[in-house]
């Protein structure tokens, strides 16, 4: 492969506070020969998400951080030009944790072939990947909605909060999404047929949660923590679950910077609600068969998705601040090639 | 019942912060003839909980408010002197929510018969209780307990805390209380058994925590909140089950003072733990099986119980003063005749 180069972001300097173009470094390297069992992805597009934020720090979390000089970590989709595996093809679409560069290489460990059309591949990326297992999972296994049932999402138009509305209104639930701008407002309504919007930036959050959910909130589906979490709890149905997906909103402190105080947590105790933390990664198993579901309803165009799309590769950190301050609209992704 | 008087404690007011004399008062009032299916209950001990300063107030909570100048709520042991009920005859040792009063009419739906021997009738009111009750589905039905679990409990020397932790050592698990002072310390080590004591007024909660559980809290048995629930949060299990049964430390705020703020609540999602606040009585009716069990391990010796006792009726309120702040050591209970 001598005629190709590699060009991959690594991890330069850990963020304190947004992180911005600093922390991150350009570098070109070659393309090394592959060895048996092994493959090359031209990667297409990249997947860029709010969990990316944590693992810049190196504070004690679910998974590990990555180490300066490490190419950053992050799922992608692309095309296979090279194999030595023979369970992968040349010409094969793969979705894997490939990281933000434009050539990698994999055993197939961290791969799953794609069977959707090449035009959607993207999607791997949100609806019909890891965003929306998460919505899958998080929904179903915990918040468990039945039919009637009030849920309350943040970040709703995101790629998982979208997904979430969508199938808790398939589950015959009534569902509010909080979001960041009347036209995400808008989305939320008039595309994926949410039965309200509330925008955080304008509306008093707790009151129109009391207007909008006046028989209190069953499943309050968290990606954001913080003040909106607050108004939420103050809002609870009895046994309410609420599903802790992301924390959004504390992803970004800087280092002397205390994350928002939760005052209200009594509420827990006289709702007799339960609160649980997930990262889908538990749900493996399932995978398949969830991922099968979502591919279903989205053939039949009864789970509909935006794509928010930043240009090559130098640009993934612009789109990761985009995520991280709410301007994205839809599933951010980066298209490499 | 001509010769008889009843005297009552009435709510006469509703306190701002803790509670004191002048928010009740005490009435004496006639005894009324009773109707076919009542009873007259002499009241021997009456219970008191933290839970009763909810009650005191008009804030929204999962029972209501008792109303001002009605009898304050509360359950109470006691023996009939006089009965129309075929299920309840004179002398009938009986166990229940009979308020803060020194007799009780009853119509038998708010009341149990004790098997107990009259000498452990007071044993109705906590670890024979209401109070023994809580701590055990609230431990194995929400926080289910396996060998080896680390298991931590704030006001671990109260009434539900010391119940709680004798039950999970005989499950097996390592234990640890939080309390006041060095006496209640020593209390749930030597008598108790607890494998280790934390005093939250003289130790750093979070650093002590750390030291005793170097794999993490599996379950945190929550009396308390603010502050000892934010030092548990940074000590979590991954998976770890928090139990949230009582909120002590938010009961008395004045009307213009905030909870404290839980600013690492971002700890629920990286550990994947579960949150779950509880009112005993949702398991009403698996009482009998949960209380002939208690019973048994009472009568075997194998759970032990430390009575702390204010005498009259008149000091009831004084009584409730001690659990609010701490300074009962033991099951409070008032002996009223």
């Amino acid at each position: 492969m001598d005629e190709l180069k590699n060009r991959a972001l690594i991890l330069n300097s850990r963020p304190n506070g947004y992180p911005d173009d600093s922390n991150f470094k350009l570098i070109e390297i070659d393309i090394p020969d592959i060895n048996p069992g092994e493959f090359i992805v031209k990667v297409l597009w990249l997947s860029v998400d709010p969990y990316m934020r944590g693992r810049m720090s190196d504070k004690k979390s679910y998974a590990p951080s990555v180490e300066i000089g490490d190419i950053m970590v992050g799922g992608a989709v692309g095309k296979i030009i090279s194999s030595r595996n023979s369970e992968f093809e040349v010409g094969d679409l793969v979705e894997g944790r490939f990281g933000w560069q434009e050539y990698a290489i994999s055993n197939g460990s961290n791969a799953r072939k794609l069977t959707i059309q090449e035009a959607d591949i993207s999607k791997a990326l949100g609806v019909l990947g890891m965003p929306g297992l998460t919505a899958y999972f998080g929904l179903f296994s915990l918040g468990k909605p039945i039919p009637n049932d009030t849920v309350v999402i943040s970040a709703a138009s995101g790629a998982v909060g979208a997904v979430v509305g969508q199938l808790a209104k398939l589950a015959g639930c009534k569902v509010v999404g909080i979001v960041g701008s009347d036209t995400k407002a808008s989305y939320i309504k008039d595309e994926l047929n949410f039965d309200h919007a509330i925008n955080y930036k304008k509306e008093d959050v707790c009151n129109r949660l009391l207007d909008l959910c006046p028989y209190g909130i069953d499943i309050y589906f968290d990606n954001v923590g913080g003040e909106i979490l607050e108004a939420v709890l103050e809002n609870l149905a009895f046994r309410a679950r609420i599903v802790v997906c992301g924390q959004i909103a504390q992803y970004n402190l800087a280092n002397d910077e205390v994350a928002y105080g939760i005052t209200n947590f009594r509420n827990i105790l006289t709702n007799q609600a339960t609160v649980e933390g997930f990262i889908v990664s538990r749900f493996a198993p399932d995978f398949p068969q969830a991922l099968s579901y979502l591919e279903s309803l989205f053939i039949e165009g009864k789970l509909k998705t935006k794509e928010d799309i930043t240009y090559k590769l130098e640009n993934t950190p612009e789109a990761l601040l985009r995520v991280l301050t709410g301007k994205n609209f839809g599933k951010q992704i980066v298209k490499i090639a």
